[in-house]
């Protein structure tokens, strides 16, 4: 990582905003036994203890070692919690992070505390504008894993009958969704990526000159109704409607719905949340589609706009991304998307886009062992734009760039469609 | 279950062992944290919380329901925690069980002591002898899942680098393994199987006729100096040694010596135990081999003596089942084989036989749900005789069948030779 | 193999032999295109072609090499045409016997007649009496592998929608099937195993003695008819009737129905046979049914008839094994069931048996590589008697052990019950 | 597809090229038996008797039965020779076409014949425009399986041990690669796509401006020379180099070498081609390697080209589409990439590109069933350019996009590596 690539912070701001997001990660964490932070649910998911323990793994690895020149304090732990970094050693194999028992979630936090007060001390002593754009780096990324350790908690819940709550939320009264509006664009030679100013990962520049045809985007994201009428017209049953590959996973996979639906005793859906199972409200933002699912969908939906289909990345940087967003930013602590009631720009749940993910012209990853950031996962996986209700506030960016698999369907993921104008 | 398959004991002595038996359970889970008890390692395992809470629900459901009317004082957790018996409804996928963080350990526990209260006052009440049976089958059903409680935990403890120790066990030094001599039998007609007196499982019986022909018997099972020696001399590379399933076995799974066997970095062998990793202490009976690896290991020992093989069932009963056991079972906290010192019959390690696990002549099933106990795993299994320094004390007796498929080495699983006689 | 295992036949009377069953090899694949003959349509199945060709490497590896001292006519083909024998080298892998399109089947034939001529001439030596008893072994494996030719060409052809029709058959009459009488025997002490006179495989002996109880046993195979009944009764949806792990094929596999059945557009029954499609006739045997299924269908019967289940195969031989078979050997080329008017004995389909495939005591391999024929494979297996309409006249015996692992249902397999008399 | 797609070429010299197309199809069978026609030998390959048959399909259900109003000639066989048209009905399974003996290949091989004779008489009869567009789409269709006829042979032949040749070919001498030069382009607003003139596939357009950042690209595709420098330091061990995805492919495939190559016994290194095993030759293009392989290489090369990479499409089309192609197309019957001599554009081996194989702004799917063919698959795949020593004379243009996932190595893909300039 280019220590030019983001204006490092001043050390009290960046200690004020290091206090601030590791507790973040320890918020979330409360209420929940050790069993419940132990627990992994599927190989793409990981333990809530392991999410602590990893983020602060990054910290030592990446920022107290090299920059301190602080050996590990737990060094027998590296193995163990470290993700997927060819360059920091062997690894403990991801589909078996749930097996880990020992170390207990106690002492990962008193681990995490001494490493925040290493960090503390390291930050007190001015360190260089390079150790402090490394950890500006790892406060981004544990912001990262503070939407999985939502995500991966919620695909474990969802896996128990007793459909068990995590956080209680009251109950809302169902309502129907605003009607739909277009924002035009007129294409033309755009730019987009990031500009240089404030923090960025690697992969949202360089920026960079594309040209685009004009087009019209939706000025709010697919409902819930929408998608019901969607399902009720056949939609997970007419393999015109879909990739060849999405049509071979509703196939084998059984999809009829939505992640985290199911039809209830009386024949509505209802969806499993973070507060328990609820009934699907029409007016919210669907989410826990797969990109299989969002381009069917916009197939299906060009019956009646013509030419719907999913917007390319650069098509929503351009317009959606210079909205200000309606999300949920400003209380992260939803966890759930809300109901729409007019135009909502980008922060309810990820977009997918029609655009592969791949690099930007002239990109270079990172310097160093950060520079698996994000390079080496460029291949078969499609970008999400915006942020969801489980994203941290101040996380994200117009320039944001996520990536998932086109068969995932445990993050918010949802869509928002776009159209060719002639 | 026939009320006529053993006598009932009088409830004041049912009451003391029922109180003792859940105890040891409890005995068995202390000092393990929540997240040990919640997690499974395989499909074939279960976290020990599910251990403690199926052997619960196997009392409400068999005797508390049917026999006390009691209906379930936690109705909605019936789905978690029935194993696979189809008569009492559909239930939670056993490869999945590891995912039930809810309900916590805790309230497990608080179920527990409320059912054992339950049975205390059921058994104050002088029940039918048809309930007394049923309460002691469900002890000895209890008192199978502590050894799976054993097994299951030293199979999850052992994914883990860390090599994390259940329960600290002292040192022991090296020693040689004494020599092998055979007990020999003549043949003839005998009798075997349950002869009435006492508890047994309905697979036990009935007792019926067995021809045998001249045989010997080693008076000791197979220990880890001649496991080695048996590696050295290429046994786990020769395919003419193998059962061909056995051999495509060994070449899948790449064993090359017993599960939990590892070379260390000096090029010695040690195990990893249930008190942490340890040397391989050639005086021990080998355990966690496979029936595979047992029978090539027959195969391999027949250079020395002529005809060595797997001992069937009916065999090892008419001449080990007959001595007394001199295995750990009266202490039966070591969770590992002792070093021989000269013969040992059973109670070390299971001994793997050569027999298949079958109904015999003349056996039903017990009738009711418990029927399906064990009558319908008689296929693809094969008999193991004996029990394990994992076995609860006064749990087995020399008609006891334990069985497991031949490829199984997550059990304390060795053997003994025999041979033909002219 | 021992040379004493059987007596040799004298060398006229084995040419003339070795000349009939090379032949009926040949008849087998009449008609048959090279397409038809190089296809292999699942790993346990393999085509026309190897098995003309594997037959034949047989004798030039295991006589016309060590007996006769002569190398191989076609070196090279080793490697392509051994089937499992460890000590003849390594091997093309089972799973793709089908990607051998070259030797093409004209050389395969070529080669046959050359390595007849061979054999032909060796034996006009007076060769060694083990020499003769390998061509009389590899005969008889000939003879096996005709059966599998036929086996499994119907699974190749049925996965066809065509539905080809290997060869024609006149269309038969339904007719009911006969009532079901019942032979008795007293139980005691018996032998069973091959007496010494004529050929056997290894596997048939020692002849020993076992003791049985009494019991009954059905005096003709089940019906179609009758399986039409069990189907009916929904044989195949109530788990109670299964073993644990034949459930497990029933769902995983969703079989309701014999292999090859299929309902019609009218809702009848059809199977597919060697001669095409044809009406499911409830006088025939049941055949292509799994040991899975033939317990269920004993089970299920044992309403009707107390205790009812699958004969052992002591039981087997020692009641039908005495009989006359009123199977279809006189005439080899029905391939296919005939439907019963009377009591029927051995002949129509092999007979699943509840014994597991173990060696008998004091069971040994034959001798050097051939002594991988049949040991090895006593895992995991069972054991079935008789024969059936598509086994060459002439190749079993009373004493015959075919074996197949309990879900394997491309074979002529059916049952014939039995019962426990008090 | 519009009919406006494409012109129609006049009826006569349609014809004429319907004959030339039609016959080479049957050309490339020359030689092959019934059984080299008929095996499938793995999902992705389909035999070549199912290749002349779907071909023959295609213009059956797209021409002869819309078009022509004629019926198909075998209804029967519709179902085992549509590939993957969900609206021409259902199908048989793809993995499943080797299982296909009937019908035999004289019977497809009649029915081509009655095909073609009603496609001349239907020409005949001056039809309308688009169905002279959709039988020009036929013919480009049926281009492409021919490729695929060679492509599925070569690996049906490679699982052979006997490594037979489908095509003699002289042995070449060893040559050196020349050098490698680079061709500038200095970036701007491009235009890529089809320009309507000619036929081309609906993919290919439309035509549309793309912006580009200066660049160069290499006069020659990398040879196999260049690719045992990169295996000889260590290419296929870091993971450095490695798309996370490649890795993974890398170990679980246990790849060391491109497809096809072996280390022969004296340690260097050989390629099965169609002409049997040869020496590999350094001169040669590398073919048969994945995306995965082609991006490791690419960045393995930047330590010696700063910035190497893949070019785009974009790229590709504006500097070697513009270039005379000097590959094989002038003699399609090498079925092996040329030593080169010095540079050389396009031909001899299928180039990866770094862009993922997705819908051009404003594209839409032709219209009806034949609307299937290219825009479903727009999902998970990369594209290539080019063509290959397999493509068939006159079939590629510069606008053409191939296209397949990541991890094929079956075709003829190579690549051509490309930098950024500053």
């Amino acid at each position: 990582m280019p220590d030019s690539l983001y204006p490092a912070a001043n050390p009290p701001a960046l200690a004020e905003r290091l206090a601030q997001v590791r507790a973040r990660s320890l918020a979330l964490a409360e209420g929940l036994s050790p069993e419940d932070m132990v627990v992994q649910s599927m190989p793409d998911a990981s333990p809530v203890k392991w999410h602590l323990a990893h983020t602060t793994w990054f910290f030592e690895t990446f920022v107290l070692g090299p920059q301190a020149g602080q050996p590990p304090l737990r060094p027998e732990w590296g193995y163990l919690f470290n993700s997927y970094y060819e360059a920091a050693g062997p690894r403990h194999p991801r589909p078996r992070r749930g097996l880990l028992t020992r170390p207990p979630v106690a002492e990962v936090l008193e681990w995490r505390s001494l490493v925040d007060r290493r960090l503390m001390d390291f930050l007190a002593q001015d360190p260089s504008a390079e150790a402090q754009a490394l950890i500006e780096l790892g406060l981004n990324h544990e912001q990262q894993h503070q939407e999985l350790i939502l995500t991966d908690l919620k695909h474990l819940l969802s896996g128990n009958s007793l459909m068990p709550a995590y956080r209680e939320r009251p109950e809302q009264e169902p309502s129907p969704a605003p009607p739909l509006g277009w924002a035009e664009h007129p294409g033309g030679l755009a730019e987009i990526g990031w500009d240089g100013k404030g923090f960025a990962f690697d992969n949202e520049g360089p920026r960079h000159k594309v040209w685009l045809e004009p087009f019209a985007i939706a000025d709010r994201p697919v409902t819930c109704g929408e998608w019901l009428a969607f399902m009720a017209d056949g939609g997970y049953r007419d393999p015109s409607l879909w990739l060849s590959d999405g049509w071979a996973a509703v196939r084998a996979e059984g999809w009829e719905a939505p992640a985290y639906w199911r039809r209830d005793e009386d024949g509505g859906w209802v969806q499993f949340t973070l507060a328990g199972e609820r009934p699907v409200n029409q007016a919210e933002p669907v989410a826990h589609v797969s990109l299989y699912e969002a381009d069917a969908f916009a197939r299906w939906a060009s019956a009646q706009w013509t030419g719907a289909r999913l917007p390319t990345e650069a098509e929503w940087e351009m317009t959606v991304g210079g909205r200000k967003p309606t999300g949920g930013f400003a209380d992260a602590w939803r966890f759930h998307p809300q109901p729409l009631t007019g135009p909502s720009w980008w922060g309810e749940v990820w977009e997918w886009t029609g655009s592969a993910y791949l690099a930007y012209p002239g990109f270079r990853p990172a310097e160093g062992a950060v520079g698996e950031y994000n390079g080496k996962f460029m291949s078969g996986q499609m970008v999400l734009r915006g942020g969801s209700c489980a994203t941290p506030e101040g996380h994200v960016r117009p320039t944001y760039r996520n990536f998932f698999p086109p068969a995932a369907r445990w993050q918010f993921s949802g869509l928002r469609l776009a159209r060719d104008l002639e």
